[in-house]
């Protein structure tokens, strides 16, 4: 009986030795199921040199022979703009703003429609209060793209994860919005 | 004999315990403790057309209508400047600096100042070498703000954590002084 | 007397595995050897003014008296260039490409030459399919730099590291080829 409830016991601890790596404060999940999700939309107008009050990214960098106002050829590519979108909930552009999207976008490639983001969620709403840092390749031209969660602050305190970026909507060269479906795999 | 089986168990137990962070190299902590810190200052002398020898950052984009020696209006919204800044260990511009942060900063709201940053720490002293990267929205009005520390290279090796910043001063349009208090949560 | 050991042991037991947030889908590695490892090569022709068909990238921001069709003096400082490089899996820039690295890099020491690097590999080969996302800082002059790699999708999922970069060749201000030797540490 002793003999027998030793087995037992080592049994459990080998177990136990096996699946223990051990005491994070992180908490990670298995099979990647995400620790966090969040779905918020974010609504950018770009500065076209007649929109001044309501534009919220402005183009700040093109390649030689462009300006500031008009979207290069060769499908933007080496267009830089810099943006200070509202995040909101829903994907109505007048629901009211639970933060600010604000970073960069640029266009990269010279025959199709892609973009390189930086940008961060800076959130302030009763439900999160804190940063999201963004980073990653968007070739526009997919129904999704996922580009890279590579930290953040307050509620966010050190997440990583993936977000899943949808063009929501997109109204000539002035208007799009985009829907960011944030996947958090180290929540912390 | 029980009183026996009952210490071995104790022991093993002890030992499962003490050697359950598992097998990481990276070393991580409970309820968020950092297992570095670090404060540097850098500063930041941006060019006006006026001090191109003691310069130490220069407007490279901004938005239509705008030059590159006077940082736009607008709370210099799409301003986009590159930086070489000297870091030093305590808040003097002349103290021998231990390494530069380099990268750029954008200006990114329309109705206050915040930036975002992108850049790098890159550290040649006696007591750090290697470089510390950083990426994250930086609300200036703010006493202080947190970023993140998205990886490292050298002594910082995959590391991440947080970084809070601080102006430690301001002068005018021209020189500022940052205060980054790193502390790093993943340190390998 | 046995059952209430029993019920003791049970308790403890309940207690470790409750605490061992454990079994993780990402998979670490002791002594930082990396659970996955690619080496690539990427290629660059700038912009000058007169190689539109073949350039892979182009000066989209530079410090105020300076064009974007030739870098500016000062070690390029300021200069950002938008890029669209294939990328290979040898150093033949007529090799058939794996993928596309596309981002920015930026020039930013005013006595040297050093870079600042944002960008993404999106590979889409037989032998992988997804995005890898690189940070840090490039000291052009040394031999091989360390930058991080932040973040991934796909077959890259989550994943971090730290790449080594060696410029391969160099011909002129027009043409250089990277090597990148990426190291990933935490794979998932």
């Amino acid at each position: 009986m002793k003999a027998r409830s030793y087995l037992t016991l080592i049994f459990i601890l080998t177990i136990l030795l096996l699946s223990s790596p051990s005491s994070h404060a992180k908490k990670k999940n298995n099979k990647h199921k995400p620790c966090k999700q969040l779905v918020l939309f974010f609504h950018d107008i770009i500065y076209n040199g007649h929109n001044k009050a309501n534009a919220t990214s402005t183009i700040v960098a093109s390649p030689e022979g462009s300006n500031r106002t008009i979207l290069a050829g060769e499908f933007h590519f080496g267009n830089v703009a810099v943006f200070d979108d509202p995040i909101t909930v829903d994907n109505d552009l007048h629901s009211p703003p639970v933060g600010r999207a604000q970073g960069m976008y640029f266009y990269d490639t010279k025959n199709t429609y892609t973009a390189w983001l930086g940008f961060s969620f800076s959130l302030n709403s009763t439900e999160y209060q804190g940063s999201i840092n963004f980073v990653g390749a968007d070739p526009l031209m997919n129904r999704t793209r996922d580009i890279s969660i590579v930290g953040g602050t307050g509620d966010f305190f050190m997440h990583r994860g993936v977000a899943t970026v949808m063009t929501d909507a997109y109204e000539g060269e002035v208007y799009f919005r985009l829907r960011v479906d944030m996947k958090f795999y180290e929540c912390w």
